[in-house]
């Protein structure tokens, strides 16, 4: 690989959550300024804005909206909670289509008062009532297969087979998979289902970070590429193998890289970008 | 179901570590009054006494010993460790003859530093060194698939799958499968592993605990039975119907609970085996 390649940022995209501390229109400027060239926005970050002022910021830094995160936590015991949750997921296929946000990724949610197959059909409920808005409006709905250990409250699809097995049950070219390296890095049927997402046009997004070894917390000590046991360069080449041509996005949660000082921190992702990710 | 059915407590078996402040002795003596018929022993329970002296002291209470934990960690980069590993796993299938427990459970690792695929190969070479000693000694082994959670550090074998692969793989009357609803709860793949294992007669044991609400430490927050979102029952039904027919194994590793109380904490647990395992 050529010098030029392992220096081209042109793929590389940041979640606003991965530098948390900072306020959106800084990280616009520090991401663009490293010369990344996507930007992924977490809702949270455009508390003082609208949407659409977020979009133009972006737009006037060179910066790509990339998505929207998040949608999804559709499964509830309470019909009234699930309700909520479907005007809640309407209005962000709402705010993307104002931020110029191509995509909104789904974390789908559970509900430990209930089975996970009963989760995953209020799950399904949940995207068909979504999906005529985003239809609509031309947003893209991805859904992303959560780590197994965030079966409890978080996600009851789990695995990318139940990704793929729920958004080929739905049948909409709206409708795809989100993949993160560090919710389906452990699983044997990684290959094949990446494989089998690509071969239906529904890998829509790719998450990178790592597992870092110990873990110290299960949420927020999430690693950068390269200090973990992820090999990430094995799933991006089936990723990109299966058709996905589109973003790297870094989506780090991690106490201690928010307490350090984020240029620092911002270097240490372009780093292991270059090294990690670009280069083998 | 009959008043005398809820009180049985004829299958309830506890382990060492889930009392881990008390003493070997004390725990049989306790376990044994409370009712309880069987007892699987961690190693570390017997650093004073040899396995011989405890296995007396265990026949001595009425209670009968299940199974000894753990072997497994077989996997490693270093050649070297794989030779300790299995010289371990052999000293732990002579103490399970001494002690007079038919089984030892396998925890059988992972090392960061290489492939889940290439540890799992590890596994299998490890497991083929120490079954001719097993068999001979007609010392059971079973492979006890870990959450993914664990797949960094403690166990390349992540769901009921991998471990029915691997012990059919290697075909031997003294290899099999230990069930621990904490590892495999969320895996949709479940049921049906279940009964595969059952139809090869490879279903060995079945561990109980509970998966809570949040869970505020990966390792050391297990629930008692009915606090947390697994659906014990259910799986306890499969098991049952695969033709299991052994111990109810109450395995639960709590910092809180070994803070308390211990004979107010196995009050707790008697009651909730009574409600939530056998009631239902």
């Amino acid at each position: 690989m050529d010098k030029g390649a392992i220096n081209d940022l042109t793929k590389l995209c940041i979640h606003t959550i991965t530098t948390k501390p900072l306020e959106i229109g800084t990280a616009i400027d520090k991401f663009s300024s490293l010369g990344a060239k996507g930007i992924t926005v977490w809702r949270d970050a455009y508390a003082q804005y609208s949407p659409r002022q977020v979009g133009e910021m972006i737009r006037n830094s060179g910066l790509e909206v990339v998505s929207l995160c998040r949608g999804g936590f559709f499964p509830a015991a309470d019909e009234h909670k699930r309700k909520e949750a479907i005007a809640d997921n309407k209005a962000a296929v709402e705010e993307a289509s104002e931020l110029g946000a191509p995509l909104v990724v789904l974390v789908c949610g559970a509900d430990p008062r209930q089975s996970l197959e009963t989760s995953r059909d209020q799950i399904k409920a949940g995207i068909e009532s979504v999906l005529p808005l985003a239809e609509k409006l031309q947003i893209r709905l991805a859904i992303e297969p959560l780590h197994p250990v965030y079966a409890d409250t978080r996600s009851a699809i789990t695995t990318m087979k139940q990704a793929n097995d729920m958004v080929e049950s739905i049948e909409s070219d709206f409708l795809g998979v989100a993949v993160d390296v560090y919710h389906v890095w452990w699983d044997e049927g990684l290959e094949n289902e990446i494989k089998r997402c690509g071969k239906h046009d529904n890998l829509f997004a790719f998450h990178i970070c790592d597992w870092k070894v110990p873990s110290t917390d299960i949420l927020l000590d999430r690693g950068i590429m390269g200090e973990g046991c992820i090999n990430i360069s094995r799933i991006k080449k089936w990723v990109n193998q299966a058709g996905f041509d589109g973003f790297n996005e870094v989506e780090i949660f991690s106490s201690a890289y928010w307490a350090m000082d984020q240029d620092e921190y911002l270097q240490k992702i372009v780093e292991a970008y270059k090294t990690t990710v670009l280069q083998t």
